[in-house]
């Protein structure tokens, strides 16, 4: 019998450079990588989402739609994958339908192919729109799943998760593993577990970060469950807090029931290409290599780092232990969210109130808002005296309807505004811009005529930094 | 049915320091974590070898004794164990039976528990002598396979070579893959093989470095093969070219039908103390993250760095890639051994002799030796063109005994040439410390009054370099 071929998406252009080095990587540090990429057989290409847009207008002068055309046409073979916070777009709050509607059908246009729709509370409903827009311009639907741990959150929970997506019309479902949660068994049983009850067709993609070393291994089992395609990152842009090398997945399906039928020869160019590219935004890359504390803490790393400088910032840094101690607690009240943007900052801020001002005494906007169903609905029970608490601080009501449903509609509002900004050049593209990020689109739009900036290290500045640091020893067995 | 306990090697003390960062790590900086270490649970605890002992000697005025006699203070509790290169010890020549005898003798006495007994060509002939002497002191000797890969190397040929290694009374049987080429599916099909040939109950430790990222998936089916034991570093001192991370594995087995038993609050604390030292050794450090190119090569990164200094200081930098296609063809004509210390460089020195100056018009000492049998025997045959070569070139006699068996008794004459050594004590050690590193001895001798050096930066160097470099920016997801 040979090998069932696993498909691959190649995450170097969007999540890798996100998680390693603040997405701060520029578009012609990628371009020369692309007739490459195109051509090694990866199943996609993930190169769009919500923090390369925000990082191409705010700190690259890039315009994230260009980029999105460049990469189309250098890479004309290539199905290009995006992730979509379902109604939030790419922005921090729920869109109009009509918005939603407008950024799918242009993201279309521009080239495409697949939409990771998720949403950070696991609320169907807050996918939804989203999903059946990309359906609607014909496109590839596919609906995830956020990976968390709680009391409450169980295999059989994701499977039925999984089912209203594709009831939603899902063609491909993701599970996506942000804090490096996803431990070998619960892959195993929960891809399983969708195979078993929706049967062996429906293509499950897996998308896994590094940073607790563990999650190859739980590519492993998912695939062994039936998992039909998996995220990973050329290995000269992978590990730490990004996510595990293509050559070790393909070295690791050698020999087995599987393989990856990838071309090596095109990987290690690709390879070699970041390799150069990766010591130029060394300033932005953290220094943590493993971390399993979140195993324990339930915290992934970049919210403790937050809760850490809120703190600092009030002289309290010495309290840490408390606010991790209090963030189980909050997370429960809330209804165990998974944490993850934004619901990870939510909860993690107003842990750090209660520690600081006395539990409850005073919430935050967003909190009270997620309290009161503002951001959707959660697995479990919104403990009912903080929903009171809420409304009484904020006077806004408790809802249980989609959150989207309460909004009037925007286009026009959007237009209009957008029409007034200097540089604005009346593309729909622009409103977009616009409306995600109305407090940094402004200035992009006024300073775009510039062309791109690279933050990265020149090869100049990379040279004369070599040379005043002496070779490290090479380690020899 | 309760889970399966694997047993754990904590390799942090030896090969993990080797490995990362040179084995420059001073005896000091490890004594705080012994307490800990001893309580969390360790199968053994591997913390002595040939490269600790030379660095001890050469770069830290450290006494290895001591060092062992410190640790069985420490760790009264854990089984401590050793790395050694069969009839070799801790050298790099044959030794006189009777001088294996004696540093097996002195080791156990001095607290050595487990003694892993290996030999750069897997021939057993050169570890029958050391692993009866571990058995004549009443220690645990483990017999060890060294992985490659090669046209003639088979899963069966490792099977066989376990059982000789059977035969000749070894405890356990160690697989050990020093270049992280062992991949999943032949993990699981030689621990398998093994245990099916020779028994379920035979204990099989099994022993990767983590370079090609693959590893910890190739643990996972090893312990779904059987294997007892596996061998990782706590995750502070881990990856890159050292080893999967001690709390990844535990994180692995979680809600598998194994588990490891660990005390996870104690691997905190290890795990707290190494990373608090590692920066001070940063200068040690190489950059590698992930390299997958072995598979392809089949040239170790050390190996291949040695030959690219080699290349550089005859003026040929730029021959690199001639050399590593002429390193399959001298393994090959060498009847390919795996290529671990020596036998990787003085395969690979050959290779660049082979290039600069043609093909065998110069074969280097350790080469003709290797040719002519004096290192014992490899899977394959060798070229009798070359073995002719050879014995034209050193006037030497092809040899087909154990190498060994052509010393003289040579234990008085080390005794006395030690006993002639400025600083000697008279004790048996220091004439093993004598007979194991000739050249490094005397000035060690000489100068051990002076007591342990520390190579690593001092906190005071550590906080200097800290505040003159910004924080490093975090990524968030
Ligand atoms: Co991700
Ligand atoms: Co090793």
């Amino acid at each position: 019998m040979s090998p069932r071929t696993i498909g691959v998406t190649e995450v170097a252009l969007r999540d890798a450079h996100q998680s390693l080095m603040a997405t701060r990587m520029a578009l012609e540090d990628m371009v020369d990588a692309c007739a490459d990429i195109d051509r090694a057989g990866y199943w996609s290409v993930e190169c769009w989402g919500g923090a390369t847009y925000d990082s191409c207008i705010r700190f690259l002068n890039e315009d994230p739609w260009q980029r999105l055309r460049t990469f189309r046409e250098l890479m004309p073979n290539s199905r290009l994958q995006m992730l979509l916070r379902g109604q939030n777009l790419l922005g921090y709050r729920h869109y109009e339908d009509m918005v939603v509607e407008k950024f799918v059908e242009k993201s279309a246009e521009n080239g495409m192919d697949v939409f990771r729709v998720f949403d950070a509370l696991n609320d169907p409903r807050n996918m939804a729109h989203a999903m059946a827009a990309v359906k609607k311009v014909g496109k590839h639907a596919q609906g995830t799943i956020c990976y968390t741990i709680s009391p409450l959150h169980t295999t059989e929970g994701y499977i039925k998760l999984a089912g209203q997506l594709l009831d939603m019309g899902a063609e491909s479902i993701a599970l996506k593993d942000m804090a490096a949660l996803l431990q070998p068994q619960p892959a195993y049983d929960i891809v399983r577990g969708i195979k078993e009850t929706y049967g062996e067709d429906v293509q499950i993609n897996v998308h896994c970060h590094s940073t607790t070393g563990v999650t190859l291994v739980s590519l492993m089992k998912a695939i062994e469950a039936g998992a039909d395609v998996v995220d990973t990152a050329i290995s000269s842009m992978s590990l730490g807090p990004g996510h595990n090398p293509t050559e070790s997945l393909v070295a690791m399906l050698e020999g087995t029931d599987y393989t990856t039928d990838l071309d090596m020869d095109a990987l290690l160019r690709i390879r070699d290409h970041f390799a150069a590219v990766r010591p130029k935004y060394k300033e932005f890359e953290s220094a943590t290599l493993v971390d399993t504390d979140i195993f324990s803490s339930q915290i992934p790393g970049g919210m403790l780092s937050n809760m850490e400088s809120q703190l600092r910032a009030q002289g309290a840094g010495d309290r840490i232990r408390e606010v991790m101690a209090e963030v189980p607690l909050v997370k429960a009240d809330a209804g165990h969210p998974p944490l993850v943007t934004p619901s990870s900052q939510i909860v993690g801020t107003q842990a750090v109130f209660n520690v600081l001002m006395g539990r409850y005494k005073v919430l935050t906007g967003e909190f009270a808002d997620l309290m009161l169903g503002y951001y959707g609905e959660c697995l479990g029970e919104r403990n009912p005296e903080v929903v009171e608490i809420a409304h009484a601080q904020t006077k806004k009501e408790p809802i249980t309807e989609r959150p989207a449903d309460l909004l009037e509609p925007e286009w026009d509002k959007l237009v209009a505004e957008a029409s007034a900004l200097d540089g604005f050049d009346g593309s729909d593209t622009d409103v977009l811009t616009y409306a995600m990020f109305p407090s940094v689109a402004p200035g992009f739009l006024a300073s775009r005529d510039e062309g791109p900036k690279n933050v990265g290290k020149t090869p100049e500045q990379l040279k004369a930094e070599a040379t005043s640091s002496s070779d490290a020893g090479r380690a020899v067995q």
